[in-house]
């Protein structure tokens, strides 16, 4: 209402008239749908002969599907159509819900990301634009909003994205992200509409806590009627209470079937997560029962771009779930009704009269291989490839981000006093340790035993020169570097090599092409762009899986060990959240059980 | 939005002011209940050593409840508070929901239906204001409104109302009712924020068929988020997949467990119905299931003020429910969360932190016997009583409505030609039959063979003057006259007997009363004034019954048979949509397969 004031100059006649055309114009639109329901009127479309799933009964009905005018007119026989799709020996689903994606983990373009999500039968995703927005600010989910409102496809837009304000901008306090939101912009920022709700809530020793600028934005979500998305891993007891106290609604990151359990008891939706490396879903699905199925919902959280193309989204949880003996209407249930009601979705979730036509047809119920997806009726998917292709929305806000000061290799120079405090990594492990080691100096630098490398973080928002700068023992880089402008949670440039040249080198290839995962070594460079904020490429899927696959190889070649992904290893080491050593622009920070704090890289 | 934009002038800092002051007040109590659920701060009450039930998972969890600022704060041990209540040895519930109740069928004022409802564990009901509605148009749910707004005690109104806006207003173009409410009005009156929602869509030829004035209404509910209540005895195949193409989302009509399914799988939430004299649980509740119980809802519908005050409400229907083999999970799941979520109930359904803190203890899981209830952290009932009582709010709007043109006994008179269409009634039953017999006149008036009386209903809103009359068989009433100003759904006077002048005098006994139940016999009256709308009295609920009880015994006299019930059966006798005969203040009806078409009383 307050904006529609505000377009017309309060004028209440253009409002009221607004209103009464607005209601006049679904009038017509349902009396089109139940006339076709009660077969005096022609449907758009029928699929006919399908085994359709019922998501309310749980049972599956062999049913005609009427659609009209992008819903659902009536389930039965009989009905004339202006168009028939024969859907014989398929199943019949409604569109996949997926409850928490980060789009920008794909490394793809909205557009592309869609091509990929539509294909394997995903409907809707709840998308928390928490990269792009701490790289680019608000524009950065503006950008992601109107990239999707773009698109379209015989008058539909083929994945229909629900936008989270991030709530963790930055993540936290120890490194320069490209923006901050508090409490006030959060508040005026989810007023104008453009947000869903408010993203997961990552934050939870601030919820915990009952800090003012935490409860404001999650207060802000409550008053407006908008959800609040989790983040509690481990959370129990009176910490679990206290986070619920606060109104949240949902959490992705359940350790296991107990924790599951214990927040499902409070109140929160179990949201199963099906990502590229971090997947709870075998394991978490074990606390579901023919009781609490209601309560469980699924997610990618984050999925690369190789894994949705080949592996899949949603439909690849479906069949991981049922193969782990979850009943097919549970698991169905769960990636489409429940997130539904989780989210408030109206109308989605089910194929009933009245509900939106989004409907996947799938060949079985073990593997879940979609054949043919529509959206609102319209044919948007076949054969596991999106039929439609969408031109690149790139607006100058998201474009050219990375903003560094020059650097030389000289920069990379470190003064060593006598002993170090190296991070150590180990193969297919996020955490890190501290280990304490004597180190040398020669020609005013820290001389690299075997097997230690540096590690740099580059300020890349402001060019406020800010360089982060440590030892690394387990990466390997030998005789070059590798770097990536993808370092979460605010993706300045994160560097790694055993020499300074190169290391200059990588800096100087992220800046100028405004982000993206680059390799130096022996005199060659190589590099691949992710030149929308640093964090996706404007490429093709296929495009973008080949070139990371082949950087991720000529990075190997350095002598990163197996176990150790080259780039999204580094993308994880600025994460000042995890334990136990981070680093990040501003320096190198120990996290333990009693806090994050700074610690000197070198010690007497 | 407009509300506030209305209130000042379209100020805008006064609005964002509002907002802010709103904002942080909401902040404050929020912080307050991280603080109690962290265990920094005392909370408000703490309910001790109870059995709590945990709507998600299903289970039983023995442990202390933590209620600060009317919400739970958590669930554990360990907390201190203000209050402590002992609920050793109880069941603690989430408070109930009655999803679809007409308050006006209890003849009680709302002060004394809450007083009957809370002590039974309700917490909430969805209110469908449909008779007094028809009696005094928007003025009678202002009323209903207003009345329930007034209750305070201890800060919090015992018993929640969500009140809809009736559908269908009058229920028939054969009567003449109160008021009439068009689509435009009911666009209008949605848009005032009154109303919860659209009351149950009884018209559903009206839906079927797409009529633009039908349309309208649901339309407008539609476009502002509000839910469509149903009712759609029997519709099945196309017509239920167009009834349910116009968004409607529940019945409570459902005739048998096939019938339910039926609805369930077209997206309907099947409202299990425990009324006085309707029940449909018994038989419908055979078609829940462990998957699909998550779409049954209770409702009472009409329920008389002896069931409330002995029987009770929610509480009875979860006994029936279980000793029907229900499993005590579901069925409580059917009376909490399913209605919390099926009409967008936030913090209601569930015992959770940041939920309500609407709490009953019951004894038993059998009898649901409950000892005490709690309405957001208060007190407010306890071993079967309320303990709040409070004044009427009694307007003048919805007081002195029965307003007749003047009768005498001659008014009652009938012309008769050679035979009469007689309507028949049988014991136990709601519908009649035709019966064409011969009659004779006598003095201008026909003369009434042995077992026939007279029916009349005189409209009683406009003082038209527009009085309908014909034969009953089987009803009684020898030696005087039975009347009733609550007569379905234009609540016209509603009176049969053998004598005109009995007939006249309890005409006018109705007229002075402003409405009730009246018996006239052997020189004597006996009435009992139902003064709010002529549908309810300001009485206290036990004078209700009593009084009902007694005229009850005192028309039973006039040789009313087994079987009969003497008010409620005429109540039922103007509704023209029963089959086959019905009088309305407009003459006679039959009402078959065909439609409904007036006809005469008297045959050549």
């Amino acid at each position: 209402m307050r904006g529609q004031k505000d377009d017309f100059g309060g004028n209440r006649i253009v409002i009221e008239l607004l209103a009464f055309v607005q209601c006049s114009c679904y009038n017509i639109r349902m009396k089109k749908v139940i006339d076709c329901a009660a077969k005096r009127e022609e449907c758009d479309l029928l699929l006919t002969g399908a085994n359709v799933f019922n998501v309310f009964s749980g049972t599956f009905e062999k049913l005609d599907l009427a659609v009209t005018d992008g819903v659902i007119a009536g389930l039965g026989s009989g009905y004339r159509a202006k168009t028939t799709y024969d859907a014989s020996g398929l199943y019949a689903i409604a569109g996949f819900i997926d409850s928490h994606i980060h789009v920008e983990s794909s490394m793809l373009s909205p557009e592309e990301f869609a091509r990929l999500s539509v294909a394997h039968g995903t409907s809707v995703v709840i998308a928390d634009p928490h990269e792009i927005v701490n790289v680019c600010g608000i524009a950065g989910a503006e950008y992601i909003s109107e990239a999707f409102g773009r698109m379209n496809w015989n008058g539909v837009c083929p994945l229909e994205v629900k936008l989270h304000l991030p709530s963790c901008v930055p993540a936290t306090p120890f490194e320069t992200s490209g923006a901050k939101i508090g409490g006030r912009e959060t508040e005026r920022e989810l007023k104008r509409g453009l947000f869903f709700g408010l993203g997961e809530m990552m934050n939870f020793p601030a919820v915990v806590g009952a800090e003012e600028d935490c409860l404001q934005k999650i207060g802000a979500a409550h008053a407006l009627g908008k959800i609040v998305d989790g983040h509690a891993p481990a959370l129990s007891g009176d910490t679990l209470n206290a986070y619920a106290a606060a109104g949240i609604r949902t959490d992705h990151e359940c350790v296991d079937r107990y924790d599951c359990l214990e927040k499902l008891k409070r109140g929160l939706y179990v949201q199963l997560r099906n990502g590229s490396s971090a997947r709870n879903l075998e394991e978490n699905c074990m606390a579901m029962n023919d009781y609490n199925y209601r309560r469980f919902v699924l997610c990618s959280d984050d999925r690369n771009a190789r894994d949705l193309a080949v592996v899949g989204q949603i439909d690849d949880a479906l069949a991981r779930l049922v193969k782990c003996g979850i009943p097919v209407s549970q698991a169905i249930a769960a990636a489409t009704i429940n997130a539904a009601e989780c989210y408030g979705l109206k109308g989605k979730g089910a194929l009933a009269p009245s509900y939106d036509a989004d409907v996947v047809l799938v060949e079985d119920l073990q593997s879940f291989r979609v054949r043919a997806v529509f959206k609102r009726g319209i044919l948007v998917a076949e054969n596991g490839k999106a039929l439609f292709r969408f031109g690149r929305y790139l607006p100058a806000e998201v474009n050219s981000t990375v903003n560094i000061r020059p650097v030389s290799a000289d920069d990379f120079k470190m003064q060593p006093k006598g002993r170090a405090r190296v991070m150590k990594i180990r193969p297919f492990g996020l955490a890190t340790e501290e280990e304490i080691v004597p180190v040398r100096e020669r020609d005013g630098d820290v001389v690299l035993e075997h097997g230690l490398c540096k590690l740099a973080v580059i300020e890349r928002h402001f060019a406020t020169g800010n360089l982060g700068k440590c030892l690394l023992r387990g990466y390997g880089a030998s005789g070059g570097a590798v770097g990536i402008s993808v370092a979460h949670d605010s993706h300045n440039l994160v560097i790694a090599g055993d020499n300074n040249a190169d290391m200059a080198r990588v800096a100087s290839l992220l800046a100028e092409a405004g982000g993206g995962m680059a390799v130096s070594a022996g005199g060659k460079t190589e590099s691949f762009s992710l030149e929308i904020a640093g964090l996706m490429s404007s490429a093709s899927a296929e495009e973008v899986t080949l070139r990371t696959e082949e950087l991720t190889k000529k990075a190997k070649s350095l002598g990163i060990p197996d176990g150790v992904e080259p780039f999204m290893t580094l993308a994880f080491l600025s994460l000042a959240v995890i334990p136990q050593l981070r680093l990040t622009d501003k320096g190198l920070y120990e996290v333990g059980e009693c806090g994050i704090r700074k610690v000197p890289e070198f010690l007497d």
